[in-house]
């Protein structure tokens, strides 16, 4: 290494944060200035990662939970040689840059995750350093370690006063993820100012209470961050909190210290000084090549990867299926056989046409998936009994000091369900796993911000939302979605699945597991629904997101009734009825209006001719959107107030959900 | 009191509970079972209620956090003489009882808040608590106390588990909440059974932390319980955590300590076997006359509200105008001169016609409304700057040993949205103060339950929601709202606001105060909209949630742009290309659906008369739902995928929102 400062090395950083900020007139170069010297060690000293491929799959995660500071890690990234060259931190903020506000993974080579929402990248460390934990009690082997990397994380006290860090790291805690290491960027500093009168938490007592190892360090003394850090990693068996006090916009003669420097441009004038009071003599944008020589890590990185795939080599010619298989799952390749199995889980659902709760036919599914697809990694929170998510002997995720040599496939995520939604992510992020989470549909509203960042980073994760209408029954209006359905329909990227029977529910899983670009939810009945009559036809149409599923008798339909999950029972019923009065209707099941509108239009007019306007739609939730099926002439039946706690028949009757509502409604079209 | 244990009159809240739980074969008897001792207690010793009346200003707040123990408050009401009579608990859970699932505030007379989804009656308290401790500030004299009372708050593990917890203990340690007392009944038991794989917390460690005092002891020991009260209320700077040890299910021979008796009938066979061991020899749902008498509270809770009426009587006497001020709050009655008020700024606002960004319209106006409306108590999470939800000089809520004799108006959540919408919940309920939070309106997904609540249990909370649509530019995708405005127009008995310009912004902020039967959610942009011109019918119109803005010119409009806040002057803009190429076209300005839906026919008809088909509205949103208005000829011009880092006139313009778009889709319907 030339011989440059540490502190020098450090102003690299804050003089880029701080010179972009200014050139987009927009950013937060407090947090990069504030975090520069820890970032300076951990980068230089600790972090194994290779610049040139920022996949490789046993490099350390680097998470900045307090996303605002995008530009120390666009720093870091640029000055260690990854593909992110000056001018793209000369565009920082601006259309079609790689340097967004906000660090956003696929976005960015080297940013692992999309954070600024606080909190979350908290909780997706947490999530990544249990895939580590149970990659790495899955796959090495005496003599043979190929899974063996740390997740770092960077939070701020926004991130620790969000209700998520309490959530991740309280299971952390449990679960002695002693790989984890989270620097508290321990400023005394919000957007509103001064925290004494909102957060004067003593932050290390509450994480002790969580069982981490503690400590707090001066963040701009770089020996005690080495210290802290060799600390960190000789404890096996607890996640480590570092909380390092620091000055906000560290270096600006005028604004250290204060929220100014938080959220805004310091101005011309105050980089100027800044430049003056810590010696940078350059002009902005200009990294000299010492320290760019210093910082860069394409060398050692690609050396450190070598060494990991001549490992691996090694781990394959002694086990090579475990090798392939390791490849498949970080590549996140499904089994090869995995459409034959599911098809023949289908078929099975197909012959057995059981009547029952499609909750039920899920968790029935389950037990076949996963012996068939190792990589699914199940959950819940504190629901198991209730959604069916757990199947039989499922192998729990324990603290690691109880479960080298076995692995986990089942986490216990406790009353958490935003951090399961956020450590979900961060199983997929880590890649090796297929999770999916199982909570009440109504509690998806608790989670609603982790789905989202599910669904904006285009993320598989497999959502398993049971107890899904007001037909739950006697837990009352608190425990019966109602507005759920348009509302997680309305989130772009997510695929909505509210399957009727087993067969939709069979197919429902399919398409779950081969998702590749973005997030499931599987929307699932507390109670019984009829088994629906398929054919090859109909098995195919539920994979489109919508079909017939009973067409109209004796001749052309005249209308539709559009039904979904346990609703499309009363469409049946309804059209019964109707056929006794003379009415041709046809019955479409759509389990999935995003599938559906995936189709070409060919299929979609075929489904719902344009011609055919007089359609009812029902659904037990908030109608909302439905209009968009029905137009202005058809009528959506739905229901537009909160619930009431009875047994789910006798909810689901009073609420009009009777197969003589859709007659009328029908008929009143005329 | 006769001479009856008090193990006894703990059995009576266990066998109702196990009773009615076996009568409705559904429910949760293991919560009620183990926390009867303690609740025995805190309701025989200390409780300060009126049965008679359960809105006495001066009750102690009773919470049970974890709803699902729904059976322990019905019986404790029941016991001790409120108006719900044995018929109702032995309707539990049944059609048009007033024994719902879960607690339902206005369902059941003495419900303080509604509670099962985990978590948030500990916020609800500690805003409850925050309330009593402003109000004493601001109304209580030398020897006048008529404000001086307790919040109790039962929680079990999944609520201490819920982040929500974090965010509402880490600020009411902060502010030094003396006089909440928070019962947690340690039971080692959750859904999925004993806690030692996903919840290990040291509770009082973590409790600690946040400068709470913290004491465990054993839950069926009444002197254990006594003493812990006792040094609770000895401690005036500090909340008190009392950590139980319960045995959940206590006194099932069977099934006590397990899972079971969380949340199932014990069933015939096991309630029998329970009231052997219990010695409990009465049929369900009797309870002897000597239980009944110790219990009773009617005559002591209605002299001591007798005792604090004479008390008010005496303030009267030598402060008249601060009882009625106090009487006025308490009953939820605006000033006198409140709508006076508000067309007065209407009007300014109106004369002015400056051009702003819609949330310093709004922060403009608070600094004129909090002036007039004492009651307004207001407060961010932690972005006050950024969303002007900050007055000149607002008092803060600082800790309590430092604000006796003055009081705070004005409340720094922290970053903490989800505490910061069951506070806000708890404020309400409390009454004598009408808040409003602030944050941006990505972060409505933080906070999503806490708002269903307040929709729920009806409740005036005001949320101002900034920063929202992809106009607020370089933040990114992360905090640019897509799927927000739907998901929020979803949600029952909520009111969305969005205006477009000031004039708009100052009546929903009258609308918003008005409400007394539920949330509004006002929706204000970070960059600037252009001054609408107004008469005094579009001033009404706003007010009506839609109307005529500006009508086609030269004739009969053949269509309709409809649009909402920032978006509204897209539509001015089209409507004048149009006009040009000879179309007559006519704009709707739509702030909000809600209340638009809620007019009569003939208004609503006259805004979008049936016969003009032809129309587009345009929102910077998903736009989800707007078929309702456009049917399905029409054409809602949105957004289909999420947003992008970029200045907002940049991301606007990318994102196809330009007056040409609106041209263009409109001749497309031709």
């Amino acid at each position: 290494m030339p011989d440059v400062s540490r502190r020098q090395l450090a102003n690299a950083i804050r003089f880029l944060s701080m010179d972009a900020v200014q050139a987009a007139n927009s950013g937060h170069p407090g947090m990069p200035m504030g975090m520069a010297d820890i970032a300076e060690v951990l980068w230089n000293d600790y972090m194994k990662h290779n610049p040139a491929n920022p996949e490789w799959a046993d490099r350390d995660r680097f998470v900045v939970s307090n996303g605002h500071g995008s530009m120390l890690q666009y720093s870091l990234l640029h000055l260690t040689g990854y593909e992110l060259p000056m001018e793209e931190l000369k565009h920082f903020r601006q259309w079609g840059s790689r340097t967004p506000g906000h660090p956003e993974n696929g976005v960015t080579p080297g940013v692992e995750t999309t954070t600024g929402p606080l909190g979350q990248g908290i909780a997706n460390g947490v999530g990544m350093a249990i895939a580590e934990k149970e990659l790495a009690n899955e796959f090495n082997r005496d003599g043979h370690t190929i899974v063996d990397h740390y997740t770092y994380v960077f939070a701020g006290d926004g991130c620790l006063m969000e209700g998520i860090s309490h959530e991740a790291c309280s299971l952390a805690g449990t679960l002695g993820l002693g790989k984890l290491i989270l620097f508290y960027d321990d400023n005394g500093i919000s957007i509103d100012g001064e925290l004494e009168d909102w957060f004067t938490d003593d932050t290390l007592k509450r994480f002790e209470g969580y069982e981490w190892q503690t400590m707090a360090i001066d963040g701009h003394n770089p020996d005690a961050v080495i210290k802290a850090i060799e600390a960190a990693k000789a404890e096996p068996n607890k996640p480590t909190l570092i909380a390092c006090k620091t000055t906000i916009g560290y270096g600006s003669p005028n604004k250290a210290g204060s929220e100014e420097t938080h959220g805004a441009a310091l101005g011309e004038d105050e980089v100027a000084v800044t430049r003056q009071a810590l010696g940078w003599q350059w002009e902005p944008f200009h990294v000299p090549d010492e320290i760019y020589q210093a910082w860069d890590t394409r060398q050692a990185g690609q050396a450190a990867e070598e060494a990991w795939q001549a490992r691996l080599e090694a781990y394959r010619r002694d086990y090579p299926e475990l090798a392939a298989e390791f490849e498949r799952r970080m590549a996140g390749r499904l089994p090869e056989d995995f459409t034959e199995t599911m098809n023949g889980i289908i078929s099975e659902f197909r012959e057995a046409g059981a009547s029952d709760a499609t909750r039920k036919h899920s968790g029935k599914m389950l037990n076949t998936i996963v012996e068939r697809v190792p990589e699914v990694l199940g959950g819940s929170a504190d629901l198991a009994p209730s959604n069916n998510t757990k199947w039989k002997d499922a192998p729990i995720i324990t603290p690691s000091r109880e479960t080298r040599g076995t692995h986990g496939r089942y986490l216990h995520y406790g009353v958490r369900e935003f951090g399961m939604a956020a450590m979900m992510n961060g199983f997929c992020l880590h890649r090796g796993y297929r999770p999916y989470g199982g909570t009440f549909l109504i509690f998806s509203d608790y989670m609603r911000n982790g789905l989202r960042l599910s669904a904006l980073m285009h993320q598989p994760v497999i959502y398993v939302f049971t107890h899904d209408s007001i037909g739950l029954g006697e837990d009352g209006p608190t425990h019966q979605p109602i507005e759920q359905l348009p509302s997680l329909r309305a989130i772009p990227n997510l695929t909505v699945y509210r399957p009727a029977d087993g067969v939709e529910t069979a197919v429902g899983w399919r398409l779950a597991l081969e998702a590749g670009d973005g997030p499931v939810a599987l929307v699932l009945t507390r109670q019984k629904t009829g088994a629906l009559e398929h054919t090859d036809e109909t098995v195919a149409g539920a994979a489109r997101g919508a079909y017939v599923l009973s067409e109209a008798e004796g001749g052309d339909p005249e209308g539709i009734l559009i039904a979904s999950g346990s609703e499309v029972d009363l469409a049946l019923a309804a059209q019964k009825q109707l056929a006794e009065q003379g009415k041709r209707v046809r019955v479409v099941s759509m389990p999935s209006w995003e599938l559906f509108e995936a189709q070409d239009e060919g299929y979609r007019l075929s489904v719902l001719p344009d011609g055919l306007a007089k359609r009812v739609a029902v659904e037990a939730a908030e109608s909302f959107g439905w209009e968009r099926y029905v137009g202005r002439e058809g009528r959506a039946i739905g229901i537009h107030r909160f619930g009431e706690s009875a047994p789910g028949d006798t909810v689901m009757e009073k609420f009009g959900f009777v197969p003589e509502t859709l007659v009328e409604a029908y008929n009143e079209l005329d």
